[in-house]
């Protein structure tokens, strides 16, 4: 199958292209290098060295394994591009990891929720009228969020949901209460997306994805320049991963307020065979396709108790911190989110355990040299420092 | 009250204008001239002739009342405008109908689906965080739309709906099912203001606004130059405006499809009604208040014939035509849509009957010799010409 991988030089865009490629898929990545942009202005960089660029990472990969990953570099909110990429490559299916992840960043400032924003609503945009124009019978695999549902009070579904109002009934979108600037751009993406497929009859898989943990998949095993990023920043870095770091090199874990947050989580190794079984059980011509992409429910305690046994058992000795919690959002809350259209579909999960948290210290304690101390801490916060004031003076 | 009215040289901005303005409120208007400007590039324009720019018609107002309305020529996109406003008018209130509003205006190209996108987030986020950094206190007042709803088969609530599911229940944000890129980037700014509110306790009010129809308000009659502009256009005219313009000219009524798509009506008297009294009732603060402004719901068919009795009434031959319809949408649903909010704040609606028809016909008449008729003809259509093709082959 020819396919796209739209942010093909970023965490999981990168080992999804070598995934694919290794299965003998015709693959071909895009990616303008937001990621790396972004962390060179913050004075950050991931754990992992990861090669110069995405055409040396293809290089690589060609070298070691004989087969050929396309590469372009160009940003998909520039319609040349775009256009050219799908005409030249005509791809099957279009996997879409091509956005600015990062709730924290979209908080930074104005400028940073106004890229966000614009970045993944326009490149989304432009994706989809060049399915319509260029590739009209292809499927986009969407990465959405989590996060997109917020923590209401009811059962999260798998998109949709069945509502009985007054006598009558619909099968409707789930309502979204999204958390940041970034969340909410998710959810602007799936109501375009979810417009293109009714009114174009277009077909397109959401996987509204947990937060994703790990470092390793059994590509970027077999070189070490096959690595994926990693990162453990406050803007990018994910908490799981963060937490692995800050075992390893001493820092007392940081959890934001009270700590229980929970939330839907997976290990990369399920993000592949998730995006793999979308990818090759296509959704209908007009079907908007919603799965909710992770594995298991954690709160962030449960997480922070979870990395302090493996430490222990690993030699480490493990702090918690409470901080001061740098968001806004419920840190006690109902949490039950479905999961079951991509076991359905014959996802056999890697579930978490102190071994693979263990596996995790081994790998950061190849590169703990790198590790950048002070992009640590949490610095952004989500309300205005003259409010954080009042609210505590109040 | 310091009232900033965006998009203050509209066919709703200008009167609602002069409406704060003759109550004693100082009133502030922005414009980008975004509909002139489209308007010049179709070779269109109003029925009405409307002065040369906002400072020309704030002039008049001035000149005929004694009343000043301020003025600021610019782009909301541009974030030295929005912070220069903000910084030397500090509103307390904002009403905000400074967006592109066309549904066909959004599919007529890629550029013009992503510009109505651009344009609409990026002006509201821009406008969301002037007033986090310079006017936290102020409210919102947002002229959203009821197409954000689309037609879901159960009744349309006020923003929020109870969900009973699984034994829990949530009062969360009712489903959106947007119809147009247009309609979708209103649905964008929903999820905006709402998370607005919920991070930094904005206070803000949505109103989903129905189909707008009429021609004159208390102010427009007090001075030819107060006309407001008056839209038949296939981009810019909506329903009823446009059928009593057709029936004035002898052209026949353009129903769209079977004609049994249901919407909410309102008389441009009730739209500065409801504006008021959503803004001299302010929500509490981190309220995001979702209101739905029409007063009486119709089909096209109803519309149609209503125009199909008044003309007959008034001595015109009126002819009705369904034609081949040029969007994707129901053309027989269930609509029941809730309205109570705004009549609990004491709305006094003008219905909609023969007498009010005949008088726009009047009005209308006054300004025959300026209808350019090819205009009137839907030409974009919202799937792709090859599209259409295939599904009459099929």
């Amino acid at each position: 199958m020819r396919i796209l991988i739209l942010g093909g030089d970023g965490y999981l865009g990168w080992p999804t292209s070598m995934y694919f490629s290794a299965r003998g898929h015709d693959v071909h990545t895009v990616d303008n290098y937001l990621r790396r942009r972004a962390h060179l202005e913050a004075g950050t960089d991931s754990l992992t060295p990861v090669l110069d660029s995405l055409p040396a990472r293809a290089d690589a990969w060609r070298q070691v394994t004989g087969y050929r990953i396309g590469v372009t570099e160009g940003d998909l909110c520039d319609w040349a591009v775009v256009e050219r990429l799908f005409k030249d490559f005509e791809p099957e299916a279009i996997v879409h990891y091509g956005e600015m992840p990062s709730a924290p960043y979209s908080f930074i400032s104005r400028e940073h929720a106004v890229f966000t924003q614009y970045n993944n609503v326009v490149s989304t945009l432009n994706v989809l009228w060049a399915m319509r124009d260029f590739t009209p019978d292809a499927q986009m695999v969407k990465l959405g969020t989590m996060g997109e549902y917020g923590t209401p009070n009811i059962d999260l579904e798998e998109g949709y949901i069945l509502i009985h109002h007054n006598g009558r009934e619909d099968r409707l979108p789930f309502p979204k209460l999204p958390g940041s600037w970034y969340h909410a751009s998710k959810v602007h993406d799936s109501t375009n997306i979810h417009l293109a497929c009714r009114i174009w009859g277009m077909r397109a898989t959401d996987l509204n994805q947990g937060v994703v943990y790990g470092i390793e998949t059994d590509e970027t095993r077999l070189d070490s320049r096959f690595a994926t990023r990693f990162d453990y920043d406050e803007v990018f870095g994910t908490a799981l991963n963060r937490f692995c770091l800050q075992a390893v090199i001493g820092h007392p874990l940081t959890v934001y307020g009270r700590g229980g947050q929970t939330r839907g989580y997976l290990n990369i190794l399920d993000t592949l065979q998730c995006v793999d079984l979308a990818t090759m059980n296509p959704p209908a011509p007009g079907e908007f396709r919603v799965f909710n992409q992770f594995t298991e429910q954690f709160s962030i305690n449960e997480l922070a108790d979870l990395v302090q046994r493996a430490g222990a058992e690993y030699g480490l000795d493990v702090r918690v911190e409470h901080l001061d919690n740098p968001r806004v959002e419920a840190e006690e809350h109902y949490y039950n989110a479905k999961h079951s259209a991509l076991l359905d579909l014959g996802l056999k999960p890697h579930y978490l355990s102190e071994t693979l948290v263990e596996s995790m210290f081994a790998k950061i304690e190849d590169h703990k040299d790198r590790v950048i101390t002070k992009a640590i801490m949490p610095k952004t916060r989500w309300r205005p420092a003259a409010q954080e004031r009042e609210s505590v003076a109040g």
